[in-house]
């Protein structure tokens, strides 16, 4: 009776998603209760995996409209567990997001910086699926740090620290944990509003205040044209708005590598030169933007220019290193081990993983660096064993590239324009050496580096 | 290493599934070596249903051209079993399929003609999932006729009998089986392509020299309109003559059914009239001009109208009536229950299952019979038991529709115009007796029932 009931529904159940598939099959735009029966269906797993392939293909061919995607957000979101806070932290729950670039170690700076500017911020970051580490990869290079702590955790190091940098559990968002693994097998990945609902119900997950999201374009990231990137920023602000986070977008440059470092130990020692008030000018200046539109926006400065000075100040006086520290003991470091990467001073290499050779790449005529192709980088380091090539892989911190001469600098013939830091037994591999000189546009005349926030997209 | 090594097949095996997945997302034409693949992974299983479901999706939004749907026919025909017969047989083994229609009879009739006239029929059939039931429920009105049978008995049957009309095997193109499923539930179904590789497939696996398609359109049809049903027979005679099958179609009108008995017992009741030479004009035009068709596409006949006669002769002097009792006593028939159907006279209904009780529509004026509606019939006999709503559940045979007059008869306002067999306890519903008489269109002049052959494609 049990099992004939059961056949029952499903059959109804069939009905019903079979509709909901023909509907967007045929390019209609769908409801907020088909999306959330649909996000239902796949969570509890009463829709087959044929109908998810289907109507996954169907969504990605006939596209989801601004209105479909912030519901598609929405009912993602509440597919699992949503963080709770305090409610004294209400106001000042923030996170920053980026689509993924070459030598992107911002979090590693702006999650303590804004921790020392009275935020909370519970930045749940992924892994990397390409050519460089995620976020987690580079903060695994620290021996001891913990990517994995529980939500009572995660409210333990808000509270005495401010910032924490953690993996998903596996209760966030568990119909992204299900839908992505599906587009990743159907072809079904790169489509603006599944890419949308999948990134920010993930953040709306964590119930923040404000979110900003950094939306890179140019040859290292998965964005090529400025077109495609303001699309995506749009939608994604919209679903953030639409789900109830202030939510603001940068479109930055992402033609060449983010700082000068390149590789998961690599970018934490640059992280660590840019918390003591010494990093890259670019790098510096990303990171404070992206700072300075969180605070401005949750009003905890008057202007813009006081938000973004707001942030460059924990970077000068040593509040957002102290972050750092104290985020990474809470994370699992020893104190000792801290102290050696921390203290003013230090050769951080003596506790992160180095590669056991070095290989120069000369420049081959003398001038002035115009560009630096950023994925001939990527794919370099990835090869190195920086990056996995599918999940699951074991990576390699300890290699990278240090550019000694970055965008506008003046270069000689035959002067070292990079090092690579590489564990390849033998002779280096003529290709790499090949795509890292070829990575370098020498020009006659001098250029400055500009910001790379190319437009701010609310 | 095993494992390893079969993770490392994988994955290889879904970056290419992946790709042609793309490659169709995208609307190009898929290769033969791709569809192929794609066939070769659906029955292996190596092609993760997921994978399935997006795929068909594609090939439904993006369409499959005519080679597209060649290749794939072909694919899946040679994706099982395919039947092989006795070398003496080359040049005579010949077969019919229909879209399906409202008191489609004809191949009850057709095949037992076909076999008078010398050729070998190894007709593989069908169930309805629809209003009312297929072939092979037809059949199964008679007692003990068997429509499952080995491989090794059809051609014991085509020896001695020369037709035979059977269930689909397990092993008879099963990459279908799988596809049929999915499309199913996957609302993939009404795509001219994946129709053509589905029917025509399962034809050419029964390795035939010549196939005659009956494209049914209008209201007791799928196809309503003739553009679609024009388009999808091109398709099919396309794919069955480059799968190496003399294929032709004839578009016929749907509008109407076909002959005055609607339901399973009924219609074995009517094709046996035929059979005995007294068979409704429209049936019986239709069974002799699909029939000549294929004897004249074998030069079996020197012209047209002599293959349409060689067929009417059968009907005409027991001939197809003979092969008709001898191929139901081969499947399993006791010889006392075929005499009781066959013998000139006998009361059919002795031994076919009737319903308990009769309802009589009267006409609501007096005039000409311009049309009625198949659809109407269709449904309420569907209602009363004799189709299917899905799979799986049970028929009441003795159920149907009797026709006391036809297009082209003048009718009394009152007079009966048709008898419906029902079980029905009670009152027969008001609603059924509504779409009854509404299917009726009353004219004041006379018109003429033509031939339902509205054109042939070649």
């Amino acid at each position: 009776m049990g099992s004939q009931n059961r056949q029952r529904v499903d059959s109804v159940f069939r009905l019903r998603i079979a509709d909901i598939i023909r509907k967007k099959r045929d390019g209609e735009s769908l409801s907020i209760e088909e999306i959330e029966f649909f996000v239902e269906g796949v969570v509890n797993r009463s829709i087959q995996d044929a109908q998810l392939g289907a109507m996954l293909m169907a969504m990605y061919i006939r596209s989801l409209d601004s209105e479909e995607t912030t519901y598609l957000t929405r009912a993602m979101t509440h597919s699992g567990e949503v963080l709770k806070w305090p409610a004294e932290w209400k106001g000042r729950i923030v996170d920053k997001h980026s689509t993924g670039g070459v030598g992107d170690k911002v979090s590693l700076i702006l999650a303590p910086a804004l921790a020392a500017c009275g935020m909370k911020v519970p930045m749940v970051s992924g892994r990397g699926l390409s050519h460089t580490g995620g976020t987690l990869d580079k903060l695994e290079a620290i021996p001891g740090f913990t990517v994995s702590q529980s939500h009572a955790n995660m409210i333990k190091i808000l509270e005495n620290v401010g910032c924490c940098i953690v993996g998903q559990t596996s209760n966030l968002v568990p119909a992204d944990k299900i839908m992505y693994a599906t587009r990743d097998v159907t072809s079904t990945t790169e489509n603006i509003g599944l890419i949308t609902s999948s990134i920010i119900s993930k953040k709306v997950a964590e119930s923040l205040d404000a979110l900003v999201l950094d939306v890179k374009i140019g040859k290292g990231a998965f964005l090529k044209n400025e077109k495609d990137a303001r699309e995506l920023a749009q939608r994604m602000v919209a679903a953030g708005n639409g789900s109830g986070v202030q939510t603001v977008a940068l479109l930055t440059d992402m033609n060449s590598p983010i700082g000068k470092k390149i590789g998961n130990a690599f970018e934490v020692a640059e992280s660590i030169e840019c918390l003591h008030g010494n990093g890259p000018n670019d790098l510096t200046d990303l990171v404070t933007r992206l700072g300075g539109q969180l605070l401005y926006k949750i009003n905890a400065a008057e202007s813009m220019d006081a938000a973004i000075n707001m942030i460059a100040s924990t970077l000068n006086d040593g509040r957002a290193l102290a972050k750092f520290r104290a985020m990474i003991v809470a994370q699992g470091v020893q104190e000792e081990i801290a102290d050696k990467l921390c203290r003013k001073g230090a050769d951080v290499f003596e506790v992160l993983p180095k590669a056991k050779y070095t290989y120069e790449i000369q420049c081959a005529k003398s001038g002035h660096i115009h560009s630096i192709d950023s994925m001939n980088c990527a794919i370099v380091t990835g090869k190195l064993g920086a990056g996995r090539a599918k999940a699951g892989e074991v990576i390699n911190f300890g290699v990278g590239i240090h550019l000694k001469k970055h965008i506008g600098d003046a270069i000689e013939k035959d002067e070292v324009a990079m090092v690579v830091h590489h564990d390849e037994d033998g002779i280096f591999p003529e290709e790499f050496a090949g795509l890292l000189k070829d990575a370098f546009v020498i020009g006659d005349h001098p250029v400055t580096h500009a910001t790379r926030v190319l437009d701010v997209i609310t």
